[in-house]
């Protein structure tokens, strides 16, 4: 039974990865999955956060947020309700840890690259969009840092990819848009490396709880839809 | 003497304007000027702001913001600060002042258009270049009001549109980049209707008072520019 | 291989529920984990959020803090800093989440009960113990709602209860305390019912990704500590 | 005639002191008066405030909370309202200047012993318990700084203990408990040291003014509640 | 022995009360106490807080600020510091109660005063004479609200003010300025009424503690001072 | 045809410009034009904001606010609402940027003056009439850095001063009162140095579009009202 958009369940969106959209960031990427669009850059500061002081290891953070109208109704700004709001929190925070396990504090050396995950059109798996596109922003930002002559050897170690899975409608599902997502009772995110382990699963049964087996078929749809992802990454920044 | 982009001291930059650009929003426009590009969303929400409950009219607002890297340094976002910065309330009280000028309110009805300008891309001119856009974008909201019945008739009366002059190097120009902006003199941003009429001056000497002749000719310089903006308006608009 | 406190690979620390800790509450707990110590309060409120506006179901929340000396070096407050941090955020997220899927929110009807949790005393798995005291409060106080007569049955409708994982030196371990929390390459919490299945997991490897393998031993030994801790809330709720 | 708790005018309620309470802080105290429950912890930082830079001097200051179900009604968070409430200010204002009363701030040396005061259970007095229990927290770290041979002699110079006296129903009390204090004419908290004196008194006759004779009645009542609640501190502090 | 003004210790500094300073105002006061310049504004609202909502009864609320350059050194207003200085919201919540103690809400019936304390000029005893200064600027509001027949009969029932005593050098003193307050070694703010009743005590020792004769000594001196600002009030009112 | 207070369409209110308004403030004076009244004081720091460390430079800001009932209806203060409001923001830095033209950073050495405009009383002209005070307490605390040998030379380089005009039931006016400017179709705000140019032109049309022949009438009233304000100024420092 094909998807509401026509796809398999074991199929992922298109996916469009466009290098150096925004002029002054030292990396920058518009991905496309789908409907869902998120700008990354990739931000070089030459200072570290206070707990990195003289740790002789650079820093990668994120910070993660929707334009007010990247969704159907239009969302208050967070300055205006002056409280960042606790799912970009938990966003964000995934977003540099999943990052982070792949670059080599100690190489980047003391300074801090910051990866901006702005979504101008939300349609689901916005967060995995910004993990797949703010690796290869910060790839670029990495190469830029490389070529100037500021760093002596690439910190990247490998690859990282995210992407999500659910089940709906008792079926399990690849990479759900935001109508799947909705009515998910099984929502899962995965982050996984290119060497095909995990570095972050996020499994969440709000509306049913789910069994062993049933997880197990999902982080194998999820892997199939990483390695395709992780390809995609490797072409784009050839 | 041609400018650093090669343009005459009265060219306006390359001028493209992209509609429907936001799938979810009622009216949606990328703007670029030159090199920076600014998406300009209309939301549309049935409710007023409590100073016009019961009135009979609606009422038309607007919010600015950068994306952290939109411009050479990064900054950090409000919320971070828990501050809503200046320069962008200074912004989006100008973008609110200009666009309610071309609209009948009473002809809108009890409900609100809220422009939000995020500037994804800055080289000079991002507020000017949010009233051009934004008006495209509030344009297509109450086409889209009409022709869901909503409203009887088209609210927007007129055409709003605004560039910005400026004396550099002791020679006016029109439409500055970032970098004639930041070394100006003086520095004027004009929006006019499409009645050859002001809207708004907003003439800043920091560097050097300026006299009544060169405020002369920078507003035929203006007036030049944003005849232009609004035939660009008008042929998007088609 | 005994672990640093005597205990076994497989092992729980010893946990102690006491129910009616503050005397205002409709229900309250302090439970100890361990050196984790948590006061879960459930208080009611006869109105819901907006979003269950005239729905005819109530809702569960939760609010996570830790008092500032809780942990071996004092944290400002939140207040001091005008934000809610973004780890509190998202356990009490996780909290909210986790008691609502064993909740009937029609049966109980258009009100809210907030399931606050403050920790006294940090040494691990505080958010997961969070989640099995703060089950116990919110049972208590639905009982108090039933014999009041407000509601006509309970609507819990199962058991709840999180523990954490990991693996440190190499070893999987269940429910970490706080030193070998900070050492562990892999970390999982994760929240299951008493259907043995899972309705909640987030595992982490920041130090190291991790195979399937090791998350299958992970989830064998979160089951076996689930099914004790549900054992010690139903000899609690006698 | 008797009050509802059995007491007589001149009696305080139960009170006990139980040290070592939380196990990271340098002092900790559970004091429990009446049903008024208050942890207070003392955490030594080895850095002044501003103010007190290069002085030589240390600083003792206090913060003070309730848990968001310390009372009747749940009281929302201050994070929540992104504002310190009035009431707790005053209080933890006076918590530090009476404590600061009784420290020698130049044996302290350079650094800075906050005092935390959180309310786990509220019947009325929670102020003056927070600084008769914040006395013995407070003196349990600087023994510790003494005994860790970082301060030479002890800074504290005496004792310092608090009640709360009013006028409810026409009769003078020594520590209103809650019912009391909500229906109290007259509402006053009298802070002394060992040598009998005052250090801070704070009389408010919110519904009925008072005579001085009247002042005079509640102040020798305060000071018998004073007196015995510094033999319970030296007993305490054993 | 003279003090630094001249002044005897038991010598109020010169009074000068103006009213109807702001022409905006219901009541409007400047008070004049030596150097110290406060404008007291009294705002009608024909609302009620929430928690006297259909209590047929009205309220008085105080606002309390300081000009940037009320003070020797210039202070960082509120709102640049995104929070409420401890200080200031412990003074107007003493000016709130002080007023309301002789207000007959019930006469007042369903409507707010708040009256609006900015300190211009500081030198000492500012929160004494906001409420002095505050007490006319309510009457005229009140006597206003009578005027208008808004009010059957005035809902003031007494008269109260304030001022400060303390003992500096040993010596008690009435009405302390600026510099004989930071050198105080005891400080005290006494409000009371026409009847020669106390309305609030408040009395601090931070430098040194104090016996109950020293009390008794500040509290005839404060009586003396109160009954002559009363009789000033007196004749501003006239 | 006269105006509403008598005034011609070209005059003036009567401007009255008290010097040393306020003990404590390196500069100070109250200003008023008609029945608006604004405190401004001008503060001397010997620190500079951080980007203009090192420079050898000193800074000029401004900051504005308005007393709660400087006007009609009572204002909420913005510590109240967390938030600076917008126009107070924008009318802040209209007087930075001001003054800052008209004095030398070099002279005036690393050290910032903060020219605070508080509004006790408002008619119409706040901003306008905070610059041409604020010019005033600028140069009497440059006097006392010279007179104190701090600086060597004065660093103000000329007069600035500042007037409203605008469009009235379609008449041109000089200085709008708050009646006239709230029904106003133009209004603008002009800043003017001692040679007869501009600094800053703040002309909006919100009810109606204007003309280059309306703008130059208005720039012509609005020069000559500057050169008036310039002579009060000059008079009032004699």
């Amino acid at each position: 039974m094909l998807r509401q958009d026509g796809r398999t369940h074991s199929q992922l969106r298109p996916v469009k990865i466009t290098r150096n959209y925004i002029k002054h960031a030292e990396g920058s990427v518009l991905i496309e999955v789908g409907d869902t669009k998120v700008i990354c850059t990739a931000s070089v500061e030459e200072r570290t956060p206070p707990f990195k002081k003289d740790s002789g290891e650079g820093w990668i953070t994120a910070e993660y947020s929707m334009l007010p109208r990247a969704t159907g109704v239009r969302n208050q700004r967070d300055i205006s309700k002056l409280k960042l709001n606790g799912r970009a929190q938990e966003i964000q925070r995934l977003i540099g840890r999943s990052l982070r396990t792949i670059v080599d504090l100690k190489l980047l050396g003391e300074r801090t690259i910051t990866i901006d995950c702005d979504v101008i059109q939300a349609d689901g798996g916005t967060r995995t969009a910004s993990i797949t596109g703010g690796y290869v922003a910060l790839v670029d930002a990495c190469r830029k840092l490389r070529d100037n002559g500021l760093i002596a050897k690439m910190p990247v170690t490998g690859f990282v990819a995210a992407t999500s899975v659910g089940v709906a409608a008792g079926q399990e599902l690849l990479d759900l848009c935001y109508t799947e997502d909705s009515s998910a009772e099984v929502d899962m995110n995965v982050v996984m490396s290119d060497k095909a382990e995990f570095i972050e699963i996020q499994a969440t049964g709000e509306k049913s709880s789910f069994g062993k087996s049933q997880l197990d078929l999902l982080l194998i749809l999820a892997q199939k839809g990483i390695e395709q992802l992780i390809q995609i990454q490797k072409k784009a920044l050839e």
